[in-house]
């Protein structure tokens, strides 16, 4: 069944310039479209004025048909945020520079939201991590992530010690900065930068990527995205340690505390234009074929 | 449907006394419980003489119940390419240090061989590569590999060139010593010393790893094994390439030929007596977990 | 000239017995050999009772013409911060498994102990880097460092941003999760983990390694130990950032101030009994050559 | 003293139009501005036609006041090899994109050149490597080194196993592809895709790097370019090896060959029009500061 989209909620940094004037030329065009355009009560109300209806954040996803990010990932990951649990789609528009989740850039945005209005989209389901701390004598803190879950080294100075298992197996005992483990989405994100590796959207998998870990050997493991994750801090240890969940704080993990990951049953829904390439999108990322050698390659 | 195990094939270099020990060993063994040995024609038929029957290489898998090779994971590869295309499962045997494909070692190779004689083992099914070597005006080459197939630079001192498509989507243009595709299975071999992930046996991936890549960003990347992966040098580059799989060589790689990569119709299984443990084999193979931190973990 | 030990200062932690217990056994050998041991004031005072003099660990080392340290090598980085400024030597002894800056091992303490004291032994300067971390309208803080002086975000979730320069010119402007400056010595420690080489402890070198990098290509940079290296955080961040050296704090990093790293004036000298040989302990500590191939190599 | 140039020698590749241009606009502008004009016998001669003197390659630089090479780093290797054993300096030009060694760009050549000629220069003295293959009963081969010497596996399949030692001490056992040993020159060459560090090309310093190494704590290792470094292969080992200098092939390393590497007594002078900046090159060339963080940076 074809989505349609008579309301559309505008999200980003009200702050940034160059993220304003991109949401306030589509405010403006979208209305004279005859859509209603909301967006999150604050400052961003403030920018928008009349033209757009202020609504919480908390049900802005749900009264939207669609809901268009303006910014980098991180604003991605914070509209991932709201969509969560619904099934309203998320598009997203960068500042000038490509993104992996935004690849629609500023000069065409006008263009291409139309397309997508019309129809002519294509449908990207992305799987989720959730991750649960339980404690004992607490209720556990649950998030579900589309880019990674991370444990790490709270005060700097000195490498946390933890153990993994996987599926109920012990896997190995860790030193080190932390762990990441990262969806398909989020292997691009952190991860990368933990010596992980690029996992194809389409592949259901994880990645758990240790951080400068103390063991040269001790290297990222690719599972499937239905795995259990367990990670506890050891005894002994005498350093505190953090989670967060694409960026944002999950709660502390003590001694005593587990950690336990795996699939989320909820999903994001990403809206690309027709032609959404990958690929293409890695290679102007990771700089990569910019050679003599490949001439025909666009920059 | 439980296996019956009536005639047993012995696999492993004739010329490494460390291994003929253990295969004589077998053979006696497997004799006096009854069951008929056969094993290759050549320096190995030599070696045990009336303990085993003499079959070439090339119907030895069919003839036989059970293969079991001993030695490095060398010879797994190499017994792996006798089951091909069979039902004959195998079994390895190591050297005395733990192998990714040999996980019984010497002093319990008797008592663990019957077990799964017994029918106390468990069964584990690896998917295979398929590569498919094609040159205009001649029969493709093609091969199945349990570890990897490498595209490699023959002569040294300079780097080739070549693009990769995945499902017929350009990926990108590289430069570098070559590239490896790894099954799971292969991940842990040359894949992981080119910065690639360890692959969960169960997850049904493929691992494209740049080897020694000009362009420090240029990635392993992670695959579902069904990708439709293509290789092709560049028409400029210089050099010469050739194609090896498991570590035999399939052909030259020349200019205009294309190399073509994906899930094998054929696969291989192994046996592994009960309590078989993936990541005990991976922080013995990596030394994981040999620090005073760790005191309760045997080396 | 030749150092002779009247007086020898022992060091190490008062809650792990396996350190006390050789700590004991070395204080009561040089009793009976007729030196004057002497310790910190406080837990080890306490432990060592009449075998020891207790002296405050400001004017330990002065007091003392040999500083022995038992522990790992965060003991000897301790040790190493009450021998600077002066010319008393530093012997480290491990607790059963070889350290980098530990070669001396429980079962041969003794032995090898009497030898020094003895005249046996070998010389090793390490220099040392200074760090001045300078705020305007403040004493700048200061520190000398064996082994590396790190920056690092503070609060985990999001990556810093911070410029380099190396005498006067500019380098790069990094994005991900620090930066370790390290010195020969220290470049077996931390700035190993975070992808830097080993550095031979003769080389008068630092290496400049960025952690978990953004960008996959901001690789480590080996520079001569009389460069200055300055470091300044991006205004834009919204993060906070640390510095420490040798696992200690020195202070906080803001917008504004600047960090700058170099040759300190101080250095540290070890003493080694004949026979020290640091691609031993390399092999040692990172699992090398240990295979079948290698049978002559001690493990 | 400083220089003059009253004749100077081009250098390149004449079968490429981006060099051949470069190259026939230099030799008429250094003709005009009376200047001689040589070039080595062959193709690049008669492609002067009457514009350039045609010399042998052995003599071309001793004839030479300055050489001056275009083309890509490749053509600097060569160049370089030219100007060994003579004061002769070198000078780069590229064919559009910055290299290490080739830092003038063809649109600002001219002018370059020009300050160059007026003795506007900094001279910039390149280390060289020096490598000696023994055999038994033969003549060493010798060569001299602007950026590497590699040694690596002939055959393609199988890793070749080799002993390294610094200054007589023996360092380790190695499995794997092979070994480079760089100059700080060579250091952001091939060593950089094995994973080597970036060093500073003022710092007298070797890395040695492992290719692909089985054991994934073999890391590169920093020394002083003084280290005597000699490579021998196993016995056991079944495959060949290869010795290649700057990518030209030195000879075939065998069982009981030795490989014996060091500091040369020659070396090579490089002229850098004034405000040469090896940082700039470095972010040029790995696409470093490439981001909105860091707009002020050109890329």
């Amino acid at each position: 069944m074809e989505r349609r989209f008579p309301t559309v909620a505008l999200v980003g940094r009200a702050h940034d310039p160059r993220v304003t004037d991109s949401l306030l030329a589509l405010a403006e065009h979208l209305r004279r479209g005859g859509r209603e355009v909301i967006c999150e009560t604050g400052p961003l109300a403030e920018l928008f004025g009349g033209l757009a209806g202020a609504v919480p954040a908390t049900v802005l996803a749900r009264r939207a048909d669609l809901v268009v990010a303006v910014g980098g990932d991180g604003t991605m990951l914070y509209a991932a945020q709201l969509v969560l649990g619904g099934d309203t789609p998320l598009l997203g528009i960068n500042r000038g520079r490509l993104g992996f989740l935004t690849d629609i850039s500023p000069p065409e945005m006008i263009a291409r939201l139309d397309e997508v209005l019309a129809g002519q989209y294509q449908e990207d389901v992305r799987a989720l991590l959730t991750a649960r701390l339980e404690r004992a004598g607490r209720e556990p803190l649950t998030c579900d992530a589309l880019n990674d879950v991370v444990v790490q080294k709270h005060a700097t100075g000195r490498m946390i010690e933890f153990d993994t298992r996987i599926d109920g197996v012990y896997v190995n005992t860790h030193g080190g900065d932390g762990l990441v483990v990262a969806t398909s989405t989020g292997s691009t994100a952190y991860a990368l930068s933990c010596g992980g590796p690029i996992i194809h959207p389409r592949l259901d998998a994880l990645v758990i990527a240790p951080i400068s870990p103390h063991t040269l050997s001790d290297r990222p493991i690719v599972v499937g995205r239905h795995s259990a994750i367990e990670v506890r801090l050891l005894e002994r240890s005498e350093t505190r340690a953090e989670v967060t969940f694409d960026g944002n704080l999950l709660g502390e993990l003590d001694h005593g505390d587990r950690l336990v990951l795996g699939a989320a049953e909820r999903s994001v829904t990403l809206l690309h234009p027709h032609g959404h390439d990958f690929f293409r999108i890695l290679r102007s990322k990771l700089h990569w074929g910019r050679s003599a050698r490949n001439p025909d390659e666009p920059c």
